[in-house]
């Protein structure tokens, strides 16, 4: 009964995953296969330094990790580090991405994805978190196709050039991440830019969420891809074009 | 296909789950009972302002986080707040909990579960969370039968009456609480007292994952349930001895 | 003629010295002495660590300071550690005691006993200051009747279940606690929720008091007796019943 | 009894008193009086704004303490406002002189009245405390005959001209001042600039007492006499002479 | 006679100032001139709003400095904005940019040009200074041709992939940059890394002047070019091969 | 063209620098020199120890150096230290004067001489530097004819005896030294008392060099001269009066 009991607690959340794995994250393969090489392989040897804690072989991993991690890839045309780094604990590795992907890979509310990437990136930033400063700076490019507001909000996003409604947002966000005691007032301030109570819950918990990934990338010394410093940074029709024609 | 990835990827971690909701954390029923009443109420109508936040009815939430409450419920003697206030989002509740059993409901390594309430306790007095400081406190109290160590460390865990290697866990557990830059200094402490980089990683981790819980607190104003001030202050024979027998 | 008018000066408060001795602060004496023993001793030698410092044997005391250890600890039922540990300097002994009875034991303005010690606590946490802490919360326990305000105040003053006249005392007090820079803006604070300038310098004296206080702590590592971590926290009816039958 | 008791207690500390109330502070009585007037006045009527209280009028006041005003503006050629402003609490005001006094006035162990007045100005500056910074000082350099080191103190101890026991003296005061956790390496510290556990007693206490001072001051907005900002400035003897010849 | 004394007090530093209009800064003018457009403008108007000060027209400007702009801006492919925005007090701009030529633009002792934008870089971070992290960051990647290492110093220098060297200058710097009082032990962690006393110097006053740079940079809302947020991000031969055949 | 180029932009700021050595800063020759002797010597030989790097003789300094600071020495009566420590490095001297003069030397806008040494003070006690407090409250002192004021502010600007536009000046100023990001609200509390942006940017353009000078005397560890800290002190007319019967 009990393992009846728990499969239920833990359905899969199926849709939302697909939307983890899907292309629309990353540039095309071929693109991104051009700039890879220097600290991934491609191969199922171990990858280089990216992490203070070893990175399992693919031959000794889960089956199911393996699955996403290679579908990741497919999709996205190089695997973020995060994955290699945090399958050094295969159990918490699941805990991890099945909230992630709870919180992140939706357009819900008043949040869109970019908004989302946005308050990862300034509650990061706050807590000098290289990986994802640098991973999800370059997501927030791609989704909100703007190439240099995060740049600006990377430096002090107080005088960012951003709508009265993300500064809303990102206000409420730093205080979760600050550990401020939340009082009416943060939701009133939050009203007055549009946000209701819900929209409130997955500001923080967004900012919470990365409160603890801030902290596990400190642990592991979690390094970016290189691909993520120039991702979404030179506008793509150009890029592809470029890289396209061979293919 | 998609569907058999993913069931793999959250496959159920059932034995933990099953000492999650052991009776070991609480008192027996009958004594918690009795100091039961005020806040939450035995029925399925919903319980007393403890968030801030709606709960929701029992009626309207999923049967298996129903079914995980009652038993909770029925091995604890009371249903601690937090499951009732983190229902208010089913998705987020299963990953939340998934996770919390990954890192808190066992003995590994060098960490007695005494230890990880330990952790728990000296980083959110940091963070300043009360549902988090009074119910963790309670179950330290319980795991390591000494009643007022959590009580010197909610004060100031540098004077505290600590072993040196439940200092230089604290004091890891502190930098990551801080989101610190971790480095090799770190570890090296840490060896100094016994722990290796796995006992390292569970420590961060605890800390990591609790430095989300309490910005979730802050959120939604958690209260905890009153049962957790007293819980584990009065040596358990004895009072049980006084309880039980002609009362 | 000095003599004369330094006697003067310093002519004994002597109401209020009464009350401070007065048995109000602690259980009876029965139950007390149950719970004693670990760290004091009935006898006239010297205690077990409860200090940095060297604590003196009664033999070696004054007169006056030993009168009126014995009257505490005979009307408390346990001699509050505070008062063996500063007898290592006699002179500063009187003077402390004398201050410390002067601002404390009286409910004068708008002032109660149990604000004051409300004050004490929310200022001694802030400063981590475990002996102060410890022993005020327990005195403010058991004068308020409320069980857990002050583990709430301990944690988190800004979000315990206190009324507006108790925040606004503790706003004012911590910036006092903080050494803010006092303007008319806290006086008009102040104000608006009753108090006047008199309650004003109470709550600040009490703040500006326990400033002094904490640090002495800090420097002999001053110990809470055993008997505080629980007084107060169980309904004194029952507990009188049960320890009383046999008085 | 009670009333034999107290009076032991609170004995008076004599010897000290007149140490309090001697001359060496100040300058001789012809050239204070020459600086004075702009804020205090000679006869019984009340002095200028000089406290956010109101100021008695020496009538009003309990005949012991305008005994003591009266021989200190004597002795000292004018009447440092902390006495008018406290006076608004006679009680209060007995008390915090005879611990003052306690304190300040003596040369025991290896700190000299320059040493505490040192003190007092290194934490009291921290403290941002005006009537303490000012007046101390003045003090300071009288006892020590330095006309610039506490200017120096004032602005950054760290890089002020001072010997290695006084760096030592205030770093160690400085830890008290900030209430951090005092350590047994702080004890050491202070040894290996020559302080024992005694001597680091004094320097807290110091420290500790002018933390309540401090926030008295900026309760009572406080300001210093003007005579204050002068004193020992000018060597004394040249302008002795060049004062005296003409009265 | 004076007017003989200060010409020879202020005469040209010339060879340097040659160096900070040398194109070297910057990529050729075709493929600048192609990112260029948004918010400078090629013609005598006044350009776009980024200052919160009028940028004055250039018919307006003293002849010698439009003169100094147009040699900039000819060589380097755009006019950085600080020119623009400072403009609008010629004399202070002089003096800026004469104290900026002496400092920066130069090679000596053991700094070379990439060591002093790092300074700049890592400094101004912490100041939070929009323009400066943006446009010396550009000139960082070009003069190290390191793409990446300045966006992960902007987040955490710590953490940064630096030699030992660059690491002690950085912390030397912040040092500087915090207005930490200097000692010895300064010098001697420079030592160690092989810098000698000039080089502190340098340093110092590197993270000196930009101590200024960031404050004026934020009284007037300096916004940086586009141009700065891509340059240096993409290997320039390619780039220029590129972009170059078809032109 | 180059040279001809440079020599324009450069060009002397004439009348300023002859205000800069004006004798008005400091008391008449002979006064000072009586005061003199400690650290600086009248001949050519180098001084005494008052800055971490060396000072050069006179003899090897560039002329138009020498002749500066010769006419500083005999208007003012002594040379200040910053002059000799700064010669270590001609061209930056020239620089750092060039921009000193072109801030400081000048009653422009709502701005005197006496607000522009307050701005100094106050930011450089926040900045803990030693040489620019004593030397600029110096300034202040003789400007302002206030002898106390700064004495207040160095403690603690926020409850100086300072009208309305000082404490606004002052406040802006504070903000521009803690390098907060400056936004509109900062303009309108100035224009509410009475400053427009002009007078902003001057506020600003003080403190922000400031930020740069404060930060190289920690670097240099810059003593003051021993005249500095009593400049101001004695009421002009008595000791002119007395130094001047001989003149």
């Amino acid at each position: 009964m009990a393992s009846n009991l728990v499969s239920k607690l833990f359905r899969p959340p199926l849709t939302q995953l697909v939307c983890l794995r899907s292309g629309c994250l990353f540039r095309g393969k071929g693109a991104a296969a051009a700039a890879t090489g220097t600290r991934s392989s491609s191969s199922g040897s171990p990858p280089e330094k990216i992490s203070r804690y070893p990175i399992p072989y693919k031959k000794d991993l889960p089956y199911d990790i393996v699955e996403l991690m290679e579908e990741v890839e497919s999709k996205g045309g190089f695997l973020p580090n995060v994955f290699k780094v945090l399958s050094h604990r295969p159990a918490e590795f699941r805990a991890f991405f099945a909230y992630y992907n709870e919180l992140m890979n939706k357009d819900t509310g008043r949040l869109t994805k970019a908004d989302r990437e946005l308050i990862v990136v300034a509650t990061s930033i706050h807590n000098r978190c290289l990986y994802c400063v640098v991973s999800h700076s370059a997501l927030h490019r791609i989704y909100s196709k703007n190439p240099t507001l995060c740049d600006q909000v990377i430096v002090n996003y107080e005088n960012a050039d951003l709508a009265p409604r993300e500064r809303a947002m990102l206000d409420f966000a730093m205080a979760v991440c600050r550990c401020d005691t939340i009082t009416e007032q943060h939701f009133k301030s939050l009203e007055e830019a549009g946000f209701d109570r819900e929209d409130a819950w997955d500001i923080a918990a967004v900012a919470a969420f990365f409160a603890m990934s801030n902290r596990l990338a400190h642990l592991t010394d979690m390094r970016p891809n290189l691909e993520f410093f120039n991702l979404g940074r030179i506008p793509r029709d150009k890029s592809k074009d470029k890289a396209g024609d061979g293919n």
